[in-house]
């Protein structure tokens, strides 16, 4: 099937979707949870196996065929995952704002379904589970589109779906899946305004922003984090020491790590030293500005590229600053406006920060890690949006909702 | 200035701007309210006698030529209309859903604003001063991008309205125009991503489509509509009537007039000529399907290119259909998404034209033509957004912001 027509069987799925009931949605949640972990376990596994086979005979690299990688446990996971879905509250129906106006219109605003979703990912075979979960749930259809890699395992994984959609009186098109891996599967599906109702990328930089530029279809952009910590002259050391190296070092891969330091003059001397001692447990190369590499010796010069980067490693850029002005507008002019900390006992200086810095999440004295929709109390989510529009920071089942007005009368005119 | 360094210079203004206390911002309001009827109001109107004057030797049709025109009671009715954004509430700083998670973070979403938020408009000067006013109110700066035609009355309005800012202590930059009225700057201005926040296109429709294929910066799409009216079998005949009639013809060329009549196929051979009869007093040209025609020999037979035609004009496309399921695939299938109403005395009927309809307003028993900021009690508005993501339906001043949200620790690592 064309991508067009899988997209318009989607479209076609979404009004029942939208009108389900929650406790049907929730079936099916069951359902998809118990296949994926029980009956339809072994067929995920062996076409998993197939696809692991063939990147291992293309070379792919060890940390790619682990991403790669399903197991028996890694299944029960993802059933899991599904089940916490299956348990959060119905986003759908809630009526707010509803008043009788002058005239005697009654006008409130419902929250509805966005209708179809896009999701174009990379290599990871548990987002075709995760985004589904998330897409029924919220009454949305979905029209997935995964890398050529884990083929076999996302044709499985939503064959599964599909069975548990159908069998909880769902259309099984509310899950559809482009089969066809070719760059022009991806493009076709970016302008199909009209009848996916947003796009939603899922993977590295250069994947979301090809669909940036390239997508008609409305985006909401999730993942890029080049995340800041800045050292303020009021900071509590040993705490900085802690937050920083907690930020940089638990888990380097992941968006809301820190990539970028910036301390005040002030304390540079004192901290640093201290820093660089705490980040030698993990082997951390550092990037400076000329104060930063005097005080440290063994950190690189950076260059004006280092500041911008997103290294998703052990790798810290540094920047000694005059105090919280400066570093508010380095992080303005640098950040890819994920997530960024103060660390500082002074609290003027903690709400400067906390107003005039422009990112999604902004945080006083407590590390960049906790950007993330578990953490924040939301529930599963779909990333982290940088953008300003419709979400910001973690994307739960809200940002998958759209509104609408409904109005009671009895004759009323203009 | 090219319209790059004229988007830079608004990102400049927009954190003086975003950081300034409500007082502030209504302060600039009052003065600009002040100059355009006041100081300021000979040179605009010297200004737009020039474009006047131009458009006529264009050949500028009439209707074209009324948009255009400012006169001081028009001032003055600008003046108004800013004053009333300067008494609406503070759209900024809220805080919601703060909560404590169990590690000791607070946690909180806090309204801010959007940043730079870009507008292309047509013809009328307005314009320039209204989405200015809102985008002030919710702490924005604006890139404004007019039409040729009323360039010179843009100009002197822009300038009465950085004189307000200055005056008020905000940077005049927070509103600049792009002079160059070529097709090239609004291409520029639709690639600005990363300086601009957010395009609004105003005007038709060719302009707002171009806008949504072309822009990489996110749109917010308004004004297209095809608006529906469903005569159920079980109306008040009276009551249909009246409304179609006021949703057709008391105001034929805006968005929320409706353009397309479906009738329930067991009283069309009552409604029909009633409904004839009385648009009749407005001359309203019928185009309809074959049982229509049937009905009513002088209605043209209508083509299917006629049932996706936003006329804007006493013209109506007729279709009579089986009941409420045909109305409702029929209306999903062609309307623009903006507002539909079903006349019915049967709830069961109602809710369900209220639950399937997939539109940003949906009424039971009452005019299309309520679709509005000022009817829905949102006050002063930006557009009738068609689009699901961020804002649907009257595009208020809580549309122009975002959120992020700010975390108070004491030094909580992961």
């Amino acid at each position: 099937m064309t991508v067009a027509s899988l997209g318009l069987a989607a479209k076609g799925a979404a009004p029942a979707l939208a009108a389900s009931p929650v406790g049907v949605r929730n079936g099916a949640l069951e359902r998809m949870a118990d296949a994926i972990e029980g009956s339809a376990a072994s067929s995920i596994l062996s076409a998993n196996a197939r696809d692991i086979e063939s990147a291992e005979q293309n070379g792919v690299a060890p940390h790619m065929l682990d991403r790669l990688r399903l197991t028996q446990e890694r299944l029960a996971g993802i059933s899991a995952g599904i089940r916490e879905i299956a348990a959060m509250p119905d986003p759908l129906g809630e009526i707010t704002g509803m008043t009788r106006r002058p005239n005697g219109l009654l006008i409130g605003k419902q929250r509805v379904p966005l209708g179809v979703i896009g999701v174009i990912f990379e290599s990871r075979p548990n987002v075709a589970a995760d985004i589904s979960a998330l897409c029924i749930k919220s009454g949305n259809a979905v029209l997935l589109r995964g890398g050529k890699e884990a083929i076999n395992s996302n044709i499985a994984m939503t064959c599964a779906i599909r069975g548990a959609l159908a069998a909880a009186g769902l259309p099984e098109d509310g899950v559809c899946l482009v089969t066809d891996t070719s760059r022009d599967s991806a493009t076709e599906l970016m302008r199909l305004r009209g009848t996916v109702d947003v796009l939603i990328p899922r993977g590295g930089k250069g994947l979301i922003s090809s669909v940036v530029e390239n997508s008609s279809v409305p985006v909401i952009e999730t993942g890029a984090g080049n995340c800041h910590v800045y050292v303020d002259s009021a900071a509590d050391l040993d705490m900085a020491v802690d937050i920083l190296f907690n930020a940089k070092c638990q888990r380097p891969s992941v968006c809301n790590s820190a990539e970028s330091l910036l301390v005040a003059r002030s304390i540079a001397h004192e901290f640093l030293p201290r820093a660089f001692e705490r980040l030698s447990e993990k082997n951390v190369e550092w990037r400076g500005c000329p104060e930063t590499c005097a005080i440290l010796p063994s950190a690189i010069p950076a260059s004006e590229e280092d500041y911008f980067t997103e290294y998703n490693d052990y790798i810290l850029s540094c920047k000694v600053v005059s105090g919280v002005d400066e570093a508010i507008a380095h992080i303005n002019a640098h950040s890819t406006a994920h997530s960024e900390a103060i660390i500082t006992r002074d609290h003027p200086t903690a709400m400067k920060f906390l107003s005039a810095v422009d990112s999604a999440a902004v945080y006083v004295n407590a590390s960049t890690r906790f950007t993330d929709g578990g953490e924040f109390g939301l529930g599963a989510e779909i990333g982290i949006s940088t953008q300003k529009l419709h979400a910001r920071g973690p994307v739960g089942l809200d940002a998958l909702t759209s509104s609408k007005y409904i109005i009671f009368g009895d004759g009323q005119v203009r």
